[in-house]
């Protein structure tokens, strides 16, 4: 399938089989996860991969009750850094050296770090979450596009109380917040009644202005 | 290339050579975007994509000179609603009525308005704003792959002052604002320093955790 097919295929799946998914794909899925573009490449968020079903029934309570996530093979929680201080811009310039080779003076000789520290934890805490969290959602289109071209049901949900899901999985000592939930698994062709639910978009005249 | 093999392929290309996208091509990443999935399916984001080289000179001058607008073949500005407010929603449930063929009283009594109020007309116009930014995202991530699986050079870019380009495109009176940029082209061989740098990521070690 090409990526258009892929899009198509795919729809937020509401019922699962509870079907596991091979091991190689999960990877191909995280592989992808990891590889997303983020701004300055820094991947402000982790992800929580959950596949104990007793942690599972404790999510889902924190979900309305949302049965996907009871039903899937694994849920990945995306989290956000809380906020992006000094230490951490730091932390990724001695990463970023490691791989490239460039000594982190020179990085910041260049102006990298004068860059990050001004567009990034100048700001307040509040908007760096909310800028990680930004982050953190094109991991989440990667995943689902990712998911789809394995033909892998992906459920995106934020339909969960985010205070209860960062106690849940101790995210605030780990200067964490959860940000969006992806269930994956297959869909239960018997049971979920959105399968054949027609694709609503915006039409492309109410969702794009050429200039 | 499988999605791995484009996501390895791209990087934020920052010289390209101003050769045009063949029209099918753009069609293929608009349509990517189009399909993108969005909470609720609501889409709450407005894409400028913009040719015109006078519009793409005046919008470098608002990115801090970035080359790439200049050298890119088309410019996508995401726009985000700068609110979400009760007319939206009933917009919204009018088209997913007329494409699923489905009563808007039917979906009004299924509670679809009712949680789509609760869960985002309820929230500040701050909040509303970054929220519609998160879904713009995930728009944005799709329209990277697609880009990629084309071999085509996608750039996303926050660098820019949103209060200039929201003046210039026209968004306040449109209940949008801007929110990211994404350059779309051919890396320039001859002059982007960046092409052969390693590609830096979080290890999966750093990035993920397993429950």
């Amino acid at each position: 399938m090409n990526i258009i097919e892929s899009l198509n295929w795919r729809y937020a799946t509401k019922r699962m089989t509870g079907k596991k998914l091979p091991a190689k794909d999960l990877q191909t899925i995280l592989d992808a996860i990891r590889l997303s573009a983020s701004s300055y490449g820094l991947q402000p968020y982790h992800v929580i991969i959950i596949e104990d079903e007793a942690v599972k029934k404790q999510l889902q309570s924190m979900a309305y009750g949302q049965a996907q996530i009871v039903e899937s093979s694994h849920v990945l929680v995306f989290t956000a850094w809380s906020n992006v201080n000094e230490s951490k811009i730091d932390e990724y310039l001695q990463a970023y050296s490691d791989t490239s080779g460039m000594p982190v003076e020179k990085l910041i000789a260049f102006g990298l770090k004068d860059r990050m520290m001004q567009a990034i934890v100048s700001l307040s805490p509040q908007q760096q979450f909310s800028w990680a969290a930004k982050q953190a959602y094109i991991a989440l289109g990667t995943g689902l596009i990712a998911a789809a071209s394995l033909q892998i049901d992906a459920t995106p949900m934020e339909g969960f109380i985010p205070a209860q899901v960062d106690e849940l999985l101790g995210l605030k000592e780990k200067n964490l917040g959860s940000v969006v939930i992806l269930a994956l698994g297959y869909r239960d062709l018997e049971n979920d009644m959105y399968q054949k639910a027609p694709k609503h978009r915006w039409s492309a005249e109410k969702l794009f202005t050429k200039i």
